[in-house]
């Protein structure tokens, strides 16, 4: 690559094969890569220490601070949230979706799990010389269609177009925008002992949708991606508990990167008995066989909810009766114990910590 | 590439070597390309159909028909305007900028120039394996500076990383959401015969300071990008003339792609005076000598402005006093001859038609 030789004028070397970042003292192991590794995307801590060395310095400003998937800000009279992702799912299309819907489903579910009503998405498309139209015009149906499942309108865009050979056929970013009620305030730092964790559904569908047609793996039954948009049943979870604490769509590095994410923003611990999860027979099947764990891989269409105990039964029922919820689960609680700290319970009564996943355990996955 | 044989299945043939989309008929010559080409991306007549025919149907909605650079909406009490842009400008770091200041000031002047105070940007990355830490820190740097003298935050963002060979370094997403003032109504449907056409300053700089690093070319003084960001130009221009009709930065198709989006969306005439054209020397002897119209180059820190002609003076002064509004010029008229159509007069007293660019003059220009 040519711009190689320019990192060498362009930072320090502090002689140990690392590099020094000028006005700004970096004692964790970023510095231990001079280069971007897959494991920098992959939302565990490698993605961490990316956004809080390189991009919180250089942005610098409040509202980016709160590092949630979506950020409110005040916009005259009412809350707005404002989030942005970008889609660069291998393979296009895949059992149970295709980069076109998972781009909407994915930014819908962003600004849902800050309280807010998606309403408008942009669409930006970065597209490789030589991608078929009729392919293009399936992935722009496909997010036509899930917006208007989501009740949202793609109102504004763009197109680049990359020489063949620079891209990887389509990468897609949607930014979108939405409305916060006023009396919602959800955040990952809510969470307080005695609340109730629950998930709204199996666990590891879409990762391992994405991996069986990447590897071209066969199991007994096909197994589908879950991307969903959620918003809907957020406004229900909302309806039956205005007092929900926190929300959060368990994307890349799965459940344990969302439920860590939440213990370390709220101070307190979590506890989670693994014989609740609901977990689809076919994926437990294939996390085994190929070495996966679960509560790593990423889901699309699924969300975790934590609220404050009185409130886990109406909020389950409301779960239950939306059409993305019907595997609901109550699954774990927040403890005062081990702050910081997500810690499962086996089925046979051990306790494990579950950490936050370092890097990438499979890459473009959405 | 693996997805060819995929649209095979998806699109059916008419036997004639072209595609027909399914429940839509496409009578324009977007049939005869089954694959992207980079003039789809080049913000020409291709690019248009690209819109018009696969994503305008799929997104079907009243704010998207607009077209313009951003959305205008209304929210709770006041009016936003919403906008995105991907960055894949090649090389990364050119003579007077990078794609980090690129991809702040692009989306503060697309927003801008809908009259719009830009406030919120999102960044979104997508970084190839492998690429310099060192060289995303600069671009994340010259990003927050580029904010900061936009008076913008960069407040969400989000980081994917694809296997090396998938990518070309770093493509940068930023959309971005500002506050429109209720006074203002501008856009390009205004312009009406009788009003003035003016350039804020030098044109076709952007896309020969990045042609002459591309290909290694040397003039006597080294052509420098005019990026800069315009929100105050359009402030100050806004307040010398709160009738502005038309704002619009000419980016990819250069001030030809801008003058005929204006003449057809408000079916009147444009004629513009060549010699009244500012043009830097350097610029314009690299255009003599590698066969490029200025008119058709891209600038990234420039605006058409057009204005009712009694505010002519006023709105060239407003211009003139801004730092990036020097060289500011009147430099045509809108007239009621020629509809839809933009005519230069030549220094020898001719006339040519300034036609929209087809595809791509030079592509990963922004």
């Amino acid at each position: 690559m040519a711009s190689e030789s320019k990192v060498e004028s362009n930072a320090q070397s502090n002689g140990k094969g690392s590099i020094a970042f000028h006005g700004m003292s970096c004692p964790l192991p970023l510095q231990d890569y001079p280069n971007v590794i897959l494991g920098h995307g992959g939302g565990g801590k490698l993605s961490s220490e990316l956004v809080e060395h390189i991009f919180l310095p250089a942005f610098d400003n409040s509202h980016l601070a709160g590092l949630g998937d979506s950020t409110v800000f005040d916009v005259g009279q009412g809350r707005m949230a404002f989030t942005t992702d970008s889609y660069v799912v291998q393979p296009l299309f895949f059992p149970g979706g295709s980069i076109g819907d998972l781009a909407v489903n994915g930014t819908v579910n962003d600004l849902a799990m800050s309280g807010a009503k998606p309403v408008y998405l942009s669409a930006g498309f970065i597209i490789e010389e030589g991608f078929p139209i009729g392919q293009l015009k399936q992935i722009a149906d496909d997010m036509g269609a899930a917006a208007r499942a989501a009740d949202v309108s793609i109102i504004t865009g763009d197109t680049k177009v990359v020489e063949r050979g620079h891209g990887d056929g389509c990468y897609i970013n949607t930014a979108g925008v939405g409305i916060v009620p006023n009396e919602v305030n959800i955040s990952p730092d809510k969470a307080r002992p005695g609340d109730v964790v629950m998930v709204s559904g199996t666990i590891g569908d879409h990762g391992m949708a994405i991996m069986s047609v990447r590897e071209g793996l066969e199991f007994e039954a096909q197994i589908e991606s879950d991307s969903a948009p959620l918003n809907q049943m957020v406004a229900d979870i909302i309806k039956a508990c205005p007092e929900v604490r926190v929300l959060r769509d368990p994307t890349r590095g799965g459940l344990a990167a969302s439920l860590n994410e939440i213990a370390v923003a709220s101070g307190y611990g979590i506890v989670i008995e693994e014989p609740s999860l609901p977990i689809n027979p076919t994926v437990e099947s294939a996390c085994e066989i190929l070495g996966f764990d679960p509560l790593l891989v990423a889901n699309e269409g699924k969300l975790v909810c934590i609220v404050p105990g009185k409130s886990a039964d109406d909020v389950l029922s409301a779960m239950k009766s939306n059409p993305f919820g019907a595997n609901a689960a109550v699954i774990g609680n927040v403890v005062a114990e081990h702050p910081k700290m997500v810690i499962a319970k086996t089925m046979i009564g051990a306790s494990r910590v579950i950490t936050l996943p370092i890097g990438e355990q499979l890459p473009r996955i959405c």
